[in-house]
């Protein structure tokens, strides 16, 4: 067994605190490592709050994780202890059913095992995320990381990145296109970044017309204020692809209004009251609204991959453990650019 | 100028009663057809009871023509009187747009003109529709019907049958595919006949169990009971398409829960609320609800020489102008298999 300590969650109402626990010593195709960094997502506020109703305490968030490999297994092939080693969002599934044959073990016909609050298909405890010193993974689940990237900007790429890079790639975001990205957070500024290096003609949508200048430095090549009538009317039919990474309730309405025909508009937000679509809308112009969720382990490795040869991060604001809460207030204040990361260092 | 007469509503809240006005001669690439045949669709209740907020009286409803050709312009080619011609949704368009320019007039990007309660695009008067003795159009949005096909049964091709069509070739519905169909009306009762016709596994989804043997004569390889919980979670994550044929307000949840991961649920119908959509369910398999409205002309030609191909033609009960309230009522009541087409024999 593996001594671990974090900071965990212990109910809903409560701030997260110091916790120490145990995982199992790495199998033999498993490996452990010791994390370096782990990045702040939404979501792991929504969860250590319950805010999605099937939270169980104690909770260790945190699925954004770089670490260094501090044990391998007797069988892997694919980590030597030393190397830099990344986790995302899942760390297991069932590995049969065709989804997973096919590398897309994220949509797996039985369900993925997230790196925390989800029961194990190993050992049957409860999953504990990287918001702790270490973690166990088959390496299977686990993607190596180009030697150039800065590692605190490498750690939000595991959810925040390969969130958004998988839709923009799934629905063929290229030259010729232009794509709109609603909402400037942690999953937007990547949204934004990627669509521009894929050549996209790439249209910021913000609420805040402050955001403007950093959205022209993060890759836009507009920018547009969706609280002003005028603005939006411009571009009204004229998107080919939008993706949407609000996770604030918003009206669907104003951004439908912007596709072409035929054209996509896919959340990767989670708010927490289900938008309602105007059906006039989608049959007027055969337009469509989608979901995306993650990415498989081949595609995030291909993500990774990409950002070495783009040299591509998130911009982020290296933060201490013990000041986790402070950072899930700031966050929902989107008082960040754009991703907090916890340096674990830390936790020492 | 030609006399006309048929049947109007005068108010949203008064019976269709008989009225006359009358139409412009045809111009030199217009022809007048004397109509035999008008189907009624659920539309026709909507727009003549003001139910979408954009009625204009007094209102001639009706847009599944079916007629003979009774005078060409001197341009013509596609006619010659005497002849059989059809006429749907739409009767002009910009002509000049890039959806125009493809023969998808219906997505012209400055609006279709219908076939009634728009401002005609000639003569700027309010278009009157087919419930009717004639009518005056442009041949470009007029179609020419196959001989071996009845006429009553023709009708419905002209809205219902395109409407259905067009998406299940959009969404390329063929062999080895599972398709479903929510609601066996007008609209469903094509869309089955249609995805049965190109060879996919076709499923009849249906809230009333008695509908079942009509189902499977016209088509379905399976019927579900969409309120049988066991029923449905023997199909859950197996379809690769839906159409969406209700124009009564409805769930979606337990119809996104059968798609397949990258499915589309597409919306044919158009129920007064919009649904509310769960974002869970669409990210959870990256699944899309989309929306498609009726199709171009070449499309509805293309759509009307299939069925000539296959004997194709709505289910339908003749009546006479005369019991056209009484068919709305009992529309609303599901009371009809599966689409009311009114002889215009009964105007004379």
């Amino acid at each position: 067994m593996l001594s671990s300590k974090g900071f965990a969650a212990h109910s809903a109402q409560t701030p997260l605190a110091p916790f120490t626990f145990s995982r199992r010593a790495p199998g033999p195709t498993e490996i452990a490592i010791e994390i370096l960094y782990c990045g702040v997502c939404h979501t792991d506020i929504h969860m250590a709050r319950n805010e999605w109703g099937q939270s169980m305490y104690p909770m260790v968030p945190g699925h954004e994780i770089v670490g260094r490999v501090a044990g391998v297994g007797s069988a892997v092939k694919k980590f030597k202890v030393g190397e830099i080693a990344a986790i995302g969002v899942i760390v297991d599934s069932c590995r049969k059913c065709e989804p997973c044959d096919r590398g897309e073990e994220h949509y797996c016909l039985e369900g993925p095992t997230l790196t925390y609050a989800a029961k194990d298909r190993v050992d049957g405890t409860t999953t504990m995320g990287g918001y702790s010193n270490n973690y166990v993974v088959d390496e299977r689940f686990a993607l190596t990381v180009p030697a150039n990237l800065d590692l605190a900007g490498v750690a939000p790429l595991l959810c925040a990145g390969i969130t958004t890079y998988s839709p923009l790639r799934h629905w063929k975001v290229g030259p010729g296109m232009k794509v709109g990205i609603i909402g400037l957070g942690g999953l937007g500024h990547m949204a934004l970044k990627f669509a521009h290096s894929f050549g996209a003609h790439t249209v910021q949508l913000t609420t805040s017309p402050k955001k403007k200048e950093d959205a022209l430095r993060l890759g836009a090549d507009e920018v547009v204020v969706s609280t002003d009538e005028e603005q939006m009317k411009k571009h009204a039919a004229s998107f080919d692809f939008i993706i949407d990474a609000v996770s604030a309730p918003h009206e669907m309405a104003p951004y439908l209004a912007l596709l072409k025909q035929d054209a996509t508009l896919t959340i990767v937000g989670l708010p927490e009251r289900p938008p309602s679509i105007d059906i006039f809308q989608l049959i007027s112009k055969r337009i469509a609204v989608a979901g995306s969720m993650i990415g498989g382990m081949p595609e995030t490795q291909a993500m990774l991959d990409y950002c070495g040869k783009n040299d591509i991060t998130a911009d982020v604001e290296v933060i201490p453990m013990e000041k986790i809460n402070e950072a899930f207030d700031r966050m929902l204040k989107q008082d960040v650019k754009y991703r907090f990361v916890v340096d674990m260092s830390s936790l020492k």
